[in-house]
């Protein structure tokens, strides 16, 4: 699938990847999800307080400033810090499917990071493995 | 399966891991965890020397500390720090199953870190993907 | 697999995945790779520009400098920096295969990050999971 980012922010998959295990009929397994870049990731997060969500951006802003001296420069100051953000964080995610549903903790979303400054379009592979209904 | 903490710090799940294949009659594929949590997570590290993990929680706790002025702060100090310390290890593994056992190398095991002060109960989704004895 | 490190850098094992999932017959579904070790770890990143690969070496060397007072030195200085990076990259990847090809955007590539000074030699586990040509 693909996602349209709207900049450098945290953008919630849950839903769609939920309608994705529901469309493969899926009933017991996994689904996994693999995102195609090295400058977006994916990340399961707490669902219930955005605030939350803006600390883990000063979190990765802080570990990987725009001002670290950097010699990756020319793709402009976000490039470097986005890839870094991407190595800390991961480009898969694995997800178990229980009975037909994500088997999610209760405050727990799938989350797209992405760690550039401007809006992009992010593909993402789908994948389901285990038993169908 | 469900694990109870006594606080910040790392908990061997290997013996459990590996009974569980056993259990399930695994030969050749995989075992994945997943935990529902996201102020807890895991992570595969050296099993020999207990310095080691000492580290590596002084190594989270500078990466996340609970004095960086984090602005979710209504479920304690501890709890911000343990929602990016989640972020910065993971929510699943995968470790592969070769003839019948983990195949870990000789100084890994597989742990769960508590990322919270207090004790918490953990809950982990185990799954065998593969071919059974 | 095995690994022949030079010492503390990137080693692109893009080719060889490629190979292992052609002498597979893979045609749908995923490979897995998960390193046997606790001082080495495995990536995906940018392939393009090497200047990437020199910055995230710095990046990983600023979040766990050897000065930073490490109580495990019995195996040296390089040896706790390295259990950190290999806790905040990880153990294992898992890359979708989709018809024969391994489904890598443009920019990816896959690589084991040696964490210590000194050569070693590093096992990989490689799995293909799914349907076979």
């Amino acid at each position: 699938m693909a996602v349209e980012t709207s900049g450098a922010g945290f953008v919630d998959l849950t839903g769609e990847v939920g309608k994705f295990i529901r469309d493969a009929g899926a009933k017991e397994g996994a689904v996994t999800l693999f995102i195609r870049h090295t400058s977006a990731s994916l990340t399961i997060q707490e669902n219930a307080d955005p605030s939350v969500l803006a600390d883990l951006t000063t979190a990765l802003d802080r570990l990987a400033p725009e001002s670290a001296g950097w010699t990756h420069d020319a793709e402009g100051p976000d490039d470097m810090p986005a890839h870094v953000k991407t190595m800390l964080t991961g480009t898969s995610l694995h997800v178990p499917v229980l009975n037909g549903e994500l088997a999610l903790g209760i405050w727990q979303a799938i989350y797209l990071i992405e760690h550039r400054s401007r809006p992009h379009r992010r593909e993402i592979v789908l994948q389901f493995i285990g038993e169908a209904k």
